[in-house]
């Protein structure tokens, strides 16, 4: 793929998150999935998806700059969300807190292979 | 530039903070950078990295992770170093930590304009 039509695609990747559209997610996700370090595979990674969303009910990926340098993409992910208990080990208990994600991909085969994440864990401490 | 000649300028800019060269900052820093929303402008980014060389003295920026997408740049760098006393509010007083930071830049006539950064505290409190 071209730089544009990996970003394509990896909008396509964020619209299957939002959407909750689990059955979709191994379009995106590949088998042996590797996530921050942790061998999570596609059932582990939809599993971390899905605690999310039950930890967070309305949240939402929201992408705020977005590189694509085949095979790999850089996205800065924004969210305003409600987590209703305890987040990244911090008490939230359903305060509002907005915050930002840097996280890069490596695809392989159209399927993100490996993901490095960063939540600006400390932006959300000071809002609280 | 083309995508592999911003990067190779970037990687310039890392070999100018490495050798704290900083008559050399303005050939890669706009003079009105904002970094993490704040208005810096270049001689409050060179006080900002003199402040973080004297706070951790064996400071090294090492490139992990580097995409190109002009005129973007995202790096994942690694940091294996010394802060002396509080870093990023803890208190490291002269343990050893090893962290990545998430990094975007945005250039502008060869110069970077516009920098978010995202460190991974979480990393560094689960060493302490």
């Amino acid at each position: 793929m071209t730089g544009p039509e990996l970003a394509n695609h990896y909008r396509g990747y964020i619209v299957c998150l939002n959407a909750q559209a689990w059955p979709q997610l191994g379009d995106f996700v590949h088998g042996h999935v590797v996530h921050n370090g942790r061998q999570l595979g596609l059932s582990g990674y939809r599993d971390m998806l899905i605690g999310n969303f039950a930890d967070i009910p309305d949240l939402r990926f929201n992408i705020g700059l977005l590189l694509s340098d085949p095979p790999r993409v850089a996205s800065r992910l924004y969210f305003d969300c409600t987590p209703s208990g305890e987040f990244l080990g911090l008490a939230i208990d359903g305060q509002r807190v907005a915050f930002t994600e840097n996280v890069f991909y490596e695809f392989r085969e159209r399927k993100i292979v490996e993901v490095w994440s960063v939540i600006d864990k400390a932006a959300i401490e000071a809002q609280l």
